[in-house]
């Protein structure tokens, strides 16, 4: 393993003192960055800029140009999983997400089999070995994947969805048919996240962008027992931390922590004193200013980014933060205020471990 | 005040003994009902059917001719305070409620008024004098408002939003001008509560749909702290409970207990047996069934409003529990499953009281 100019992320998400706040920001690498468009421009497509490489990458690096931020994450979506299986992704312009071969009935589960890392999803490895050339052990690289739940949503809806209605109805109707599928998924993710280390991700991300859609007591059946066998099933070492981040799942996160994983990401509807006082010091947290909060001017983004880092409170040992949105970033985001955004959490984080201000992190 | 046949609903959201848990659905006059689609058709329009008092009586009883359900909520929605205030509230097809004229600037904010729920809103309070004197006693009349901060989010954004980003732009940039909206809105939704008091209704809710959007720290002071003030400056007496629900508020339900409500509506990501830890006696609960569970087989739902009614577990002396899905029913459910879940959450609320089966609720 290569040593990293700055692993702080890293060592965050392990739960060791750090100087400062680590700080990255989901979908840091988006449309918010004219840089980004033009990129995705020259690419033609989004799913063409997932599965070129060498674009990947370059889009990848573009937010760590501008930002001193923590940590770079591989440029992809959370659907090339179902889309290797061979349901048909695709964008319908200003609609999301779409699959042509929606998984709607037990046919359609039978067919279903756990994609070759190494085969159809070769772009995804081929995407992380070069980041991880091109960052030069600069910062480290997340790698990532949907939640077996919130792929299996887009796999039964067809798309997105506001009341997960067809998903909800196999849920309710036929577990045996959703379980089927999350089995597919879970083997699916595991060896999808165990392919990306293998290629050189240095940490991992589940997202379950739609855990917060289910009911207690099916979110735990559902969505957190998948990921948990994810998890136990990955090769991964102690050295590479992984990240659950379950969107709405702020009632939930006692059982989050007790999965395996190394941190929670946790939206902005939760207070991080509260989270911390919940999990203790089982896992780090990671979060979550309210991305609209980046709507403000630089003062009001200063003083809502201090507000989060201090709900928090200092990073004692055996605590962990890292600091990011509490979602993906708004491509109406203002390009300035995300350098106010950085430049504050690393200032801030250092006066609250009783550090000086600033020299550092300029 | 009259006596009630069936007073079961207000006993349970006072936390009084009762025989067994009562029950009622939010939107539980919809789409779902040929009967209701029926009505709307006469009317011409939703919000024909809405502002012609005889045909909201209609409507509104309709679901109780079906259905032995415990309460009757006034047929309206939750943007007449809006439109009564000049914004020109419109409904496009598929698209959900739209204001022709948004509230955004100061000039706009300067404009707003508080509207004589005697004079715009006539239409409701003979609605739920129409509709009181049609129930003739059977069961109590729930009157509803938004929430200030809920109208607010449809006023300024114009619509619904899936990123609030209009109104989470003023509330980070100008917190000012949305403090003058929600005031206007908090005196507006207290009259109009009031009114509905004065006009018979027995019971009242404040649905705040998208409290849930706003961060912790902007939840209490921009939708709580207004529901506080309303509930504070209403005339009722202690005769009418008032529940307040925020959808996705599960995180703030210690907060929401402190504010003078009697009930605290929650939705389906929420255990009950938790929520009732958290809030102790404080308040009686309402939920939480999700509304997908319906879709499913009769003995699912049978199965499902029995893991929610052992959720909350047996109602002692000082706890309350009105049932309800944890949102408005979806115009796909079939009626039939309407009546297994009532027709079940009386035989085993009884059961949980210790009480033989079914007899009295047949």
């Amino acid at each position: 393993m290569n040593t990293l100019a700055n692993d702080t992320f890293l060592r965050a998400l392990r739960r060791e003192p750090t100087e400062y706040t680590p700080i990255w920001l989901m979908r840091q690498a988006g449309r918010y960055l004219p840089e980004y468009n033009a990129t995705r421009k020259r690419a033609g497509s989004f799913l063409a800029l997932c599965k070129t490489p060498d674009l990947a990458c370059e889009v990848t690096l573009q937010p760590l140009e501008r930002y001193r931020l923590d940590a770079a994450i591989l440029f992809s979506d959370i659907l090339t999983v179902p889309d290797a299986m061979g349901l048909g992704l695709y964008f319908a312009e200003g609609e999301g997400p779409k699959f042509e071969r929606p998984v709607r009935d037990e046919a359609a589960v039978r067919q279903l089999a756990v994609p070759d890392p190494s085969g159809e999803l070769r772009y995804v490895t081929d995407a992380v070995r070069t980041i991880r050339g091109a960052l030069a052990g600069s910062v480290p690289l997340i790698g990532f994947s949907g939640s077996p739940w919130t792929l299996a949503c887009y796999m039964v809806e067809g798309g997105a969805s506001d009341d997960f209605r067809e998903i909800k109805t196999m849920l309710y109707r036929r577990p045996d048919l959703l379980g089927r599928i999350l089995d597919v998924n879970a083997a699916a993710v595991a060896a999808y996240l165990d392919a990306q280390i293998e290629a050189g991700a240095q940490a991992l991300m589940i997202f379950d962008s739609w855990g917060g859609a289910l009911a207690d007591g099916a979110y735990q059946r559902f969505s957190l027992e998948p990921m948990r066998r994810v998890i136990a099933s990955l090769k991964r070492r102690v050295d590479e931390p992984l990240i659950v981040f379950t969107k709405g799942g702020g009632g939930w996160l006692e059982e989050m922590a007790g999965i395996g994983c190394d941190a929670i990401g946790v939206d902005w509807t939760v207070n991080l004193g509260r989270a911390r006082a919940r999990v203790g010091d089982r896992v780090a947290l990671q979060g979550n200013l309210d991305p609209m909060a980046l709507m403000a001017g630089p003062e009001q983004v200063r003083a809502e980014a201090i507000r989060v880092l201090d709900d928090f409170g200092a990073p004692k040992a055996g605590a962990g933060h890292v600091f990011n949105l509490g979602h993906g970033i708004s491509q109406f985001t203002p390009p300035d205020n995300v350098a106010v955004l950085v430049e504050t959490v690393h200032d801030h984080g250092r006066r609250l471990r009783g550090g000086g201000a600033s020299a550092s992190s300029l």
